[in-house]
């Protein structure tokens, strides 16, 4: 590339034409793989991507033989559009959100035929002058109606396509009435190719590797709430042990793990809705209570909350001296890594749909850490001290306290929710005082999914609860 | 109702018949009831949406005409149908939506008519037997290679509807042509009913009480600063004079506004993208920065989550004691009314699209309260105090100092706004020191909706720079 720009002024039309040619395949080389790159990070970020779309591929294809046998195309003709345009439209990401279109659909057409076939009927009494303004009127009416009822936050979130659906099936059948006089035969055809469509994407759907829902909204609740265990559990020792400053930087990334809890609510309202429309699965039963992960969510966000205000200390200007962080040291770190424990332990209990064992313990104990340096600062070792070096760390141990609560109200709500969903209990002989044993029952109990095996091991280490014991006997 | 359920026992079946119609024309007539109240609220929260319904009717109506009109009906057939389907999907509530389904649906239909064509001529190169196994093998490549790409995040936030209506007409065309030979012909029907279709309801969703996007944007952005900065104003006399509880519950409303402010990420995503589409309009030219909506948004998400944490201490257990209280009140009260103000002249100065006055004025004054504030607490007047007692105003402190912060990036960002969508400027011979002066420029400025006049008035009034000046002299 250098020789040919240093040759340039030399050089005729071709080497230069050439030179260029170069520069822009390198470009379209250099774009090639940037494309290739991004493709290769969203299959990798979730392989399940890959296999929908293959799915859709095989769902479109097959709606298509419709076209290719004969038999089948003279059973509906030019209709079988409606099959594949339908498969087009259906087929989402989850068994979820597919069969609540499918059914959407198929419901708000068989419903809004039969009126509009009906409208059809009243206006071509009225007369060859009357039937189109009575037809325009009736659209106009059912239409802005409709559309309206769309803005209500109920209709929205469950029933919004189907809505849709109904306001253009009706606008067809009538209006179509008014040109072909074999309306109920079109009506008729149309419908059977939309249900002929939604069983092929919902079949599909769900018996070619499908994706949940439910287990979706049930892995990002349990998820986040293994987030927020993970900051607090790592909180304590980076802000107490903050000597190699140059490491900690590449720790952190576990400490920001927390900010996608904070904008979670979207996706777990848009999750519970499409798991109200799916049939029980795996672990899951009819009417499993997912409304109420919805407010589990809640509670967590609350808690992200607090833990964003506290990740703000992690770097603040006004560092607290180290005398006075060493006297508050022991309550925190408690606290944290307690409430972080429960979380954990609350998150693994949902993923592996047992009642939470140890998780008491691990609140009773942060709440304890709590009231003892309540009491530490009572006590008032704190003469001659300048308060304004010790607000951060007042600060911290003050939204730790908040956090401490924040975990109880998760721990009840999860409580809640292994009662709703008949949770199995773990063995009533171990009694949560006594750690060891505890270790072993969550160590063994079904797992559904692997990545709970890896939090176990990784984020509280089998001898954790042994590690605490040098600990409890001090002060805090 | 009651003498009929008296009377139940002696009654004959007609009686009771009668008794059991009334109880269920009595629910229905509650149920109507509920339905025409909910109505009402949807109506009245966003008078717009009541417009909207009407204009969808008005446009299906209008495209509907295609069917009644004989020469509209000769030229297009039953492909007039697409015109009112496409009217049904993409007409939107904002212009921005709507335009963006249009182009997308448009060109999409377009591009993929072409590439169905050239498929279907290819595979039709390949004799009578190899033609659908091609087609299926095409169709099922670019169904499962599209449905793959609007997993990218940047498509799917833009183009996912394109990309879907792509592999729907890919699949029809290339499809459809296997039986029809009159593919060409049908390909430019469907293709211009579309392009009527979409034209007819831009059209409409522009020039009939339009919806903008980027206005909701932009009000969406100004109100959430407004409502931290009314949380902010209210929170000092709310926490500091806890006298008449029993009027507190009320006033509490203001104080609870700016928890929407926590949870509006989506909205303010899908607005900005909405936005992104739309033609200049009102005070917004061509490439208005939407995106750094969406980055002041983000910060005033960091302020909410600040605020959240503050409001816990509201009605939290430990309660400073007044005597301590009131050594810091003047500090926290001054951080907090002097940040809300600048919050609100910054929300007031987007809504007006004047440039910032008296903001940096207000931040300025509550970093000086701020540094008052800390060296207040440095100087020592703190013995014999129970630290215990004094941490949660100390936090309430602490994170009022966050706050400040907090607002300060505001404005940072609101003035990068203010540059890069050229915001009128005040008459530069005002300074900012002169608060009597600037109250009046800032009043008659180019108002472009009524809701800023009130928030002037209501959120701060007239003599509200006059009344800082008792607070200033004092130590704080």
């Amino acid at each position: 590339m250098e020789i040919a720009s240093a040759n340039h002024e030399k050089s005729g039309p071709i080497t230069r034409g050439l030179a260029w040619l170069e520069i822009m395949l390198g470009k379209f080389k250099a774009k090639v793989i940037e494309v290739a790159r991004k493709t290769k990070t969203v299959g990798q970020e979730d392989p399940r991507r890959i296999i929908h779309s293959l799915k859709v591929g095989l769902a479109i294809t097959l709606v298509s033989l419709f076209y290719y046998f004969e038999p089948l195309y003279d059973g509906f003709g030019v209709s079988a559009m409606w099959a594949v345009l339908t498969v087009v439209v259906v087929f989402e990401f989850t068994v979820g959100a597919t069969l609540g279109r499918g059914l959407n659909r198929g419901l708000a057409t068989l419903l809004a035929g039969a009126l509009g076939f009906g409208a059809h009927h009243l206006a071509s009494l009225s007369g060859e002058k009357g039937e189109p303004i009575l037809l325009g009127l009736f659209v106009f009416l059912l239409a802005a109606a409709v559309t309206f009822v769309r803005f209500f936050p109920r209709m929205k979130a469950r029933y919004d396509y189907g809505l849709l659906i109904f306001i253009l099936t009706f606008c067809l059948i009538s209006v179509s009435g008014y040109r072909d006089d074999e309306v109920l035969d079109m009506a008729q055809r149309r419908l059977s190719t939309i249900l002929i469509g939604s069983a092929i994407s919902v079949l599909i759907c769900i018996f070619i590797c499908p994706v949940w829902a439910g287990d979706n909204l049930h892995n990002l609740v349990a998820n986040n709430m293994e987030k927020l265990g993970s900051f607090l559990e790592g909180f304590a020792s980076e802000y107490f042990k903050k000597s190699g400053n140059g490491e900690s930087k590449e720790k952190k990334t576990f400490l920001l793990g927390y900010k996608t809890v904070l904008n979670s609510k979207h996706s777990e309202e848009s999750l519970a809705n499409f798991a109200r429309w799916e049939p029980p699965h795996g672990p899951f039963r009819f009417h499993h209570p997912w409304k109420h992960y919805q407010k589990i969510g809640s509670l967590s966000r609350h808690c992200a909350y607090r833990i964003e205000a506290i990740n703000g200390y992690l770097n603040s200007e006004i560092q607290t001296p180290p005398e006075i962080r060493s006297k508050i040291e022991e309550g925190c770190t408690k606290m944290s890594t307690e409430c972080g424990k429960a979380l954990k332990e609350l998150a693994s209990s949902i993923k592996t749909m047992t009642r939470p064992s140890s998780a008491e313990t691990h609140i009773a104990n942060s709440k304890t850490a709590a009231k003892n340096l309540k009491s530490l600062l009572k006590t008032g070792m704190w003469e001659d001290i300048d308060l304004l070096e010790v607000i951060p760390a007042a600060t911290i141990a003050s939204l730790l306290v908040d956090v401490v609560t924040c975990t109880e109200k998760i721990a009840e709500s999860v409580d809640e929710l292994a009662s709703l969903a008949h949770f199995k209990s773990m063995d009533p002989i171990i009694s949560p005082e006594q750690p060891k044993l505890h270790q072993e029952t969550t160590q063994p109990s079904s797992s559904i999914d692997k990545l709970h095996h890896v939090i176990t091991i990784d984020g509280s280490p089998p001898d954790c609860p042994g590690k605490e014991h040098p600990l409890a006997p001090m002060t805090v």
